[in-house]
């Protein structure tokens, strides 16, 4: 069975080193120093390892079983549930009117990490209703939040997003779930909704829906479209629960992974439901929770990533196989662990320098919307609305891709479900598709963020490049190892936006046929950028006589491999682009 | 549910436009005429979409079961044995000798194809038997022939073959069972083996066992190993069956997917076994089955990617969602279908493009095994010595990455199960790992065959590349879409190969930590070369006034997206292979 322990260490070099958040300006960061957060991490990661991460295969085996109506999540989770909820985890960068801790969004995005490598399906329980109390918390008003919020900090109240329908999933416009208004000021609410994670289960005493559905008078598409707040259970005036609100569950989607969480149809059949913000605006609303959902999903694909990769790592010290080409390494055993060879290497090293550097890049975002949120900075705003496709859609193909090669480390053994390293594949694979599949991720990258705003954030983006090399151009350890391929990749990156601002006003394919490999190369520019800090900051530790050499020596060695290995995928990223829409749209679509 | 349709035009094509078989001196090939393989193809598609697909998810849900000893196949699966056996499908390229049809190994290789895409579990029972009998075949000895080799072409016996322990897989040498003299002449097997596809199961009266153990007197590693036939019941010498052996299933894996086939662990008690081949060479008549087998599971990275590339085709022109931006396409529906987006399409072209390069570079490897095996040409045998680990490597790599793909299309109901593209997904998987891992392709690739006959073959490689560069270059039409890259793919992979001789004597982990980078450049530069001869062929085809303009034409813009987008990663994998060793080794075992 998998084990998972929290990559505390590695969690505070990014923390403190990298980004130094006890320096930074931004309100509440002065607190995190590294006795807080390692306090706060290692916690996180007792519970994740005793706890958490032995219901995952549980989860997996039983799913989750529907039986008149009553939803039962698999055995052992409503009591890891009650863990998660009274350990305050689930509170953690809730506001403090509500019962929060106040946290900064960073602290929340670290725990989350450790929770979903440890347990991604349970995660997703509280991970869905912090995305409903973000919503409720932006748009509400003071009675929704005063009724909902304090209940749903807790975990007392899980929730959810209802947001596909069979026939419309990308495409919200399509939408027939209707709103009907009543004389008391509610919504009848009536429509099915597919695909709706957490949807009924038995962990909590009631569900907080949010429904969007078409009220009259919005007009067509997606303009009239409104968020309603649809509670399983209606709620009194003095907060206690009321009558069984008219939804249902439809079924239990049989899926391929994340077996412990309810996928759920949801029936509403003439359901009371209240308008959450305004009217006909419902889809500004869902993005408050969308945008914080997916970088909830960039955490999943590396944090998955990450709990296979220390099973992979394991495994390939343990295993015996072969011999060192280059002299046994083990003259006692029968033969060398798997570790001693090279493509076992290549392989561990791509997963390990993803990992680390995704996880950079997800923290360095989490601490762009702190700046956001609490100083006001449109600049980190725009910035972190350019990066988050990125996070999402980069993050969970190679998070997916890296989760395989890891069950590639076990041979055979990877493919037999005992030993867990499928569950990791199967689990990582719904992050590339759910909340946005990626390539409406990379279309929302290079057909709305690149141009925002008159293209400044992208700017922005270039600036940083820009200004880290120039700022360390004298560096010569870091230039052959870190500077220059930066500098490379950046190129390509900047060439690829410059191929599309030539093309794509004319051509709109041009940018589009490119979309998918612009998220990539922008992805790897990222972790480049990433791995580049880290290197840097490792260099400082160093210098200043750091005690534990071998670690962020290790850094080094990590971040060397990524630049040489990965970064080189820049290049043919670019020039799939620069191939243009031609070779991509020249077959009719009778002719395939 | 999914469903599947040979593509005999598709095939029909590579055997006749670019392989031209009628033309071909290779015995037998003067037969394959353009009808009568249309014929073949055709009949075995119809039983492929009425019989085996619609079996496939059947296969997936239901599995194998255990119970006291008796293996029960899915629902169905052993009357679909049955049309398998009474087609005489099984015994298409068998030696007429004992009861086969003499075709060659290409049609084979087409047909199997066809079985795969549409049931690859199913069809696994027979891809086994195949390589047994192929063993028995090669080094049995006329009574062995002659007892076991009749009932084997026609699968009323299925055969196996037993290699790996739970502690080895790649590393035979630390095999463990073993094989004790009698005085008959027989030998009695004592061990246990895993991972052991079809071992048991109830559709044929006969199994029969190669099993792989060490007899005394042989020596340490794998100079020790034996193969041994060693059947579920003994066989009297009147052919009829006799006592049950003692061997039995221990369990049936619970795997993440090819459900429909048992892969059983396996107990020899004892169990009476008879020496195939030479004493203490096991290991070489072990590898006509391997060699095969590699080919087989080759024709399995894309047969499964094929199946799944209809569907999600299928999806694309179905489903309605969005509008295409350069103009409505379908205005009387409420949105247009998913295929007039390009990131769509490119999905699209991925899948096709990489399945018809590698139908075709799989059945012209086909070729040169029927002209090794039947006319003794060593330079075929040599060349296909070199391209079986990329067939095998680059195609099942890539095959799962399309089966993905292909499930990305369906959006979140690629997810769930019943929609079938999670298994596509799953299914694939294995391919990766079974029949050598794909990082023991790479191994053996590069540090075997690359080498091999003073790098004879990888020479007459790149000979046939370069003469067909030569022999084209004054065609203006191939030029710019094919011929330009293709040459500079070649050059990456010549400069890799390159790299290796400088530097893999004198440090053979520089070589090694390429190895897998340089399977891949292989793969793209050989569907490259195919794709160019096929754009060739087609444009010939063209000329010579063929009626279906759109077929053709088809062809070439398919090909030119391979050339366009997926030769780039050539130039990455070299890049990689050039960092050398040091960022893959950098790190101590234990610094990781």
């Amino acid at each position: 069975m998998p084990s998972y322990t929290a990559p505390v260490k590695d969690m505070q070099f990014v923390l403190h080193d990298l980004l130094n958040v006890t320096a930074s300006d931004i309100p509440g960061y002065a607190d995190l120093d590294a006795a807080f957060t390692a306090a706060v991490l290692e916690e996180a990661g007792k519970l994740a390892t005793d706890v958490l991460a032995p219901l995952n295969p549980v989860g997996d085996r039983e799913g989750c079983t529907l039986e008149n109506g009553i939803v039962r999540t698999p055995t052992g989770f409503k009591s890891a549930f009650d863990r998660l909820r009274d350990g305050g985890w689930t509170a953690l960068d809730c506001d403090p009117d509500y019962g929060g801790q106040g946290l900064p969004y960073l602290m929340g995005t670290a725990v989350g990490e450790i929770l979903v490598s440890a347990n991604m399906a349970l995660n997703m329980y509280q991970g869905l209703t912090h995305g409903a109390y973000s919503a409720i918390h932006a748009h509400g008003t003071p009675d929704q939040k005063a009724t909902f919020l304090p209940r749903m900090v807790s975990c007392q109240w899980t929730g959810t997003m209802n947001l596909t329908e069979p026939h419309c999933g990308t495409d919200l416009g399509l939408m027939r779930t209707k709103a009907e208004p009543q004389p008391d000021g509610s919504y009848r609410i009536t429509g099915q909704k597919i695909f709706i994670s957490a949807g009924e289960h038995d962990m909590a005493e009631n569900i907080i829906h949010l429904v969007l559905a078409k009220a009259p008078g919005g007009g067509e598409g997606t303009k009239g479209i409104s968020l309603f707040i649809v509670p399983k259970f209606l709620v009194n005036p003095d907060g206690t629960l009321g009558n069984r609100n008219a939804l249902s569950v439809g079924k239990i989607e049989h899926k391929m992974g994340i077996h412990g969480n309810a996928t759920c149809v949801m029936n509403y059949d003439g359901a009371t439901g209240y308008l959450l913000g305004e009217l006909h605006k419902g889809m500004r609303a869902m993005f408050t929770m969308m945008n914080e959902a997916r970088i909830g999903v960039g955490v999943q694909g590396y944090a998955v990533a990450e709990a296979a990769y220390q099973n992979a790592l394991a495994y390939a010290k343990d295993r015996l196989q072969g011999r060192d080409v280059t002299g046994v390494k083990n003259p006692d055993g029968p033969a060398d662990p798997l570790i001693v060879h090279p493509d076992i290497r290549r392989n561990l090293m791509d997963q390990k320098s993803f990992v680390e550097g995704a996880r950079a890049f997800t923290f360095w975002g989490a601490s762009l919307i702190d700046r956001a949120h609490r100083t006001g900075d449109a600049s980190a705003e725009g910035l972190i609305s350019l990066l988050t496709p990125v996070i999402k859609g980069f993050q969970t193909d190679r998070g997916f891709d890296m989760a395989v090669a890891a069950q590639q480390v076990y041979g055979g053994h990877g493919y037999i479900e005992e030993w867990g390293m499928s569950q990791f594949a199967r689990d990582a694979r719904i992050a590339m598709i759910y909340e946005g599949a990626n390539g409406i991720q990379a279309l929302d990258l290079v057909a709305r963020k690149l141009a925002a705003d008159g293209g400044k954030h992208v700017m922005a983006f270039f600036d940083l490049v820009k200004t880290f090399l120039k700022e360390n151009e004298g560096d010569e350890r870091l230039k052959a190892g870190f500077l220059d391929p930066l500098k490379n990749a950046s190129k390509s990156l900047q060439g690829a936006a410059m191929y599309f601002m030539q093309n794509g006003m004319k051509t709109p394919n041009a940018a589009l046929s490119g979309s998918y490999d612009f998220m990539h190369l922008m992805g790897h520019v990222c972790l480049g950028l990433m791995w580049a800090r880290m290197a840097k900051a490792a260099y400082a530790a160093l210098d200043a006589g750091a005690p534990d050499r071998d670690f962020y020596e290790s850094k080094i060695a990590t971040g060397r491999y990524y630049m040489a290995r990965q970064l080189p995928a820049c290049a043919m990223h670019l020039a799939r682009i620069e191939s243009g829409a031609e070779p991509v749209m020249a077959l009719k679509a009778e002719a395939f």
